[in-house]
């Protein structure tokens, strides 16, 4: 029996797991399709996973970059949302558990997403800080203006420079604007928020364990990124890679040590590995094994789109699609137009990608992006990022926040959202206790 | 010695203990004179607490109605903030103790606030939730999404209600207000995201000990308000107070009881006590007994302002001033002229609460205002409680907003922030530990 409450239609039942870019895209597209869309996810929210990085830098409200997913979907008819976390698979009885009891599908999307990837370095796990939920990016942004405040007390120099050591490692797209935000900070908002402090005492390293940053970008894109970033302050270190990191101590491959109490890590993500899915079909990497229709090998009625799913059908990737928005995006259409193909008997569409460009902004007025035939970089990449990204968010609340909070911040050099949210000494022992905030 | 690291000048050092409108205003209005203010907080912004209900139902991201003190005072140039929790005082010696060290002070304020009062009854304080700080808010609008999600997971109407009664407790403009937004979610929010439960199920009751709401407005405005709620759908119950609550069942006064698992407690404050301070000028509920001058009882460089501080010099009030955000104001400027005369050596002024008057907004379109000479309520005193409390919010940026938020709500019928963010797997344990978020 199906437990949590979802109503039964003599519909075929589509189960998609996670509301990410790829769950919502693939529910969106099922809208005029004859079956029954449940679409699971443990947050009650898509989130803007792009813009995440301002979040943890003060520049946007959390709330701002979410859109509860009951929003999206309101005038969608043949859909039920639950939150739920998925704990395993009974793929032989098509029954899907999880927290909340078990759910029966016809077709099961896995479209789960990516966790940060530590590979297996315990020390960087315990004490890095990965970049992949909103509650981890305002818990950087509580963080890093607390090592303010608490450098404040200090006197003595070397006490408080590794409270003010920002390391971030991984020189792709996250890594890059998560330190152009920090070194804008540090312009910006040091001099004014902490006249105290002397400015040099704060410092933003970024760290690529290959030889140039922006990987999937021409080289001339790298060099520029780094010539940009070096501008604004940032210590970009290539060709190094992180050894060890106990908390206060970098160690990197070089031997050169960084004292440092904040490492932020975005070198690598992997899929989530869902209980019950076959030892045969799941990668090192985490992510799942999937042909052309994004079908999970072995099976004809359990798919996987996006960050979880490996394709390598195509031979400009090898290693399967970039873990990226885009990809996840098209296979989600993909499927849907499949899906019904497969109902219909009707033989399914191989995916194909397509690489709508690159784009990764730096600072204030500067940006790099890549499409197919152009290439362009500083203030008119800028502001095409800035459309694209605002076009992107959902919601016309949403895009219009994130307008003004960019609008103020361009022109007051502002952040406006610098507070530590901390639990008070309140009675709120039930409310944590259920909610687990 | 005063150890965090607080210059040292040859100006007297008035030392002002919380950032509320109370704090804030006394440092504002000492810019120019000849002392070095140092301001101390808990957190790092000032809250806008009258417009924490909004919060917690969902009408505004917590971003909006907190500022950071440093924004605050970044033009103040006699001003030092540290992030800091009073622990005790040693008045002979002029010290405060403080979690980050000792600090010394010529002049001492507190301006500390107040906190639930739950009236010693141990069963509420543990279950119940109070609505005094930005967590409780957040934790509150988690808390409530959740609930709606669970109840979607149960079939038994007689499960769900517990899940859907909301018991506000407190008939003042703290519950009145919050029984009038969460009457609002009933109404328009819940059939649209969940069209699945019926309506009835959801309950809303604001429960008085008094005989009307609004007790310190006219009975007028009490019957209004109590009318307008009973409109909106809320059950309210006058006359009734709360024996027990353990979390599930509500057991009231008359003998009747609710079962609920959301008891919202704004029923009463109290005065923060501050260790140190004698037994002799402290009072039963935790406020501080001070002269018409807000000197401490038996000192004559310590105040106290707010709802920490208890003045009886006003036959209007025998009891001390209401504990509302006007007369912290207005005392913290009446304190900041008195330090210059006293340390001109001049008499100083005694204090003189001008009633600015009150509202309360009861939902759309709704609001109850009363000044000195007026009465109004419904559309009119609606757009004034909107825009009095738009002009009192710090910083253009969250001034616009709250408007763009308030403005697309009214329009769309929507509530913008109904996510829950909560704690994901991830490697966060330092970060818990050191931001105990």
């Amino acid at each position: 029996m199906t437990q949590p409450n979802i109503p039964e239609t003599t519909l075929p039942r589509v189960v998609i797991v996670g509301g990410g870019f790829g769950g919502v895209n693939l529910a969106k597209q099922l809208k005029h399709a004859p079956v029954q869309v449940v679409l699971l996810d443990r947050n009650n929210y898509h989130l803007f996973q792009p813009l995440l990085y301002q979040v943890s830098t003060a520049g946007l409200e959390p709330d701002s970059i979410a859109f509860p997913l009951r929003g999206i979907f309101r005038k969608q008819k043949n859909i039920v949302f639950r939150m739920a976390e998925v704990t395993g698979i009974r793929s032989t009885e098509n029954i899907l558990e999880t927290g909340v009891g078990e759910v029966r599908y016809d077709y099961l999307v896995f479209a789960t997403g990516s966790n940060t990837n530590f590979f297996g370095n315990k020390g960087i796990e315990d004490n890095a800080i990965g970049m992949k939920s909103l509650i981890e990016a305002v818990q950087i942004r509580n963080y890093v203006v607390k090592q303010f405040e608490e450098s404040l007390l200090l006197s003595d120099p070397e006490l408080i420079k590794p409270k003010l050591n920002f390391v971030m490692v991984g020189g792709g797209p996250t890594g890059v604007e998560l330190a152009g935000a920090f070194a804008e900070l540090r312009k910006y908002i040091m001099p004014k928020d902490y006249p105290d402090l002397p400015q040099d005492l704060m410092n933003v390293y970024l760290i690529e364990s290959g030889p140039r940053l922006l990987a999937s970008f021409s080289e001339k894109t790298s060099h520029q990124t780094q010539h940009d970033l070096q501008a604004l302050g940032v210590r970009v270190m290539c060709n190094t890679g992180v050894k060890e990191y106990d908390g206060q101590v970098v160690t990197l491959s070089t031997g050169e040590v960084i004292h440092s109490q904040s490492l932020l890590w975005s070198a690598g993500v992997k899929g989530v590995p869902v209980k019950g899915i076959p030892e045969e079909v799941r990668l090192p990497n985490g992510r799942i094994l999937v042909n052309e229709f994004n079908q999970v090998k072995g099976y004809t009625n359990i798919f996987a789109i996006g960050d979880i799913a490996q394709m390598t059908n195509d031979q400009r990737f090898p290693k399967g699609y970039p873990m990226v928005a885009q990809v996840a995006i098209q296979q989600g259409k993909n499927v849907a137009q499949n899906l019904r193909l497969f109902m219909e008997q009707k033989p399914m569409k191989a995916f194909y990608y397509k690489d709508l460009g690159s784009m990764a902004t730096i600072g204030r007025n500067r940006a790099v992006a890549e499409f197919s035939n152009m290439r362009f970089s500083g203030y008119f990449a800028w502001i095409v990022w800035m459309i694209v990204h605002l076009m992107s968010l959902l919601g016309f609340r949403n895009k219009l926040v994130v307008f003004i909070n960019w609008f103020y911040r361009y022109f007051t050099y502002e952040r406006g959202t610098r507070i530590i949210i901390k639990r008070g000494a309140a009675n709120i022992v039930k409310l944590r206790q259920t909610v687990g905030v």
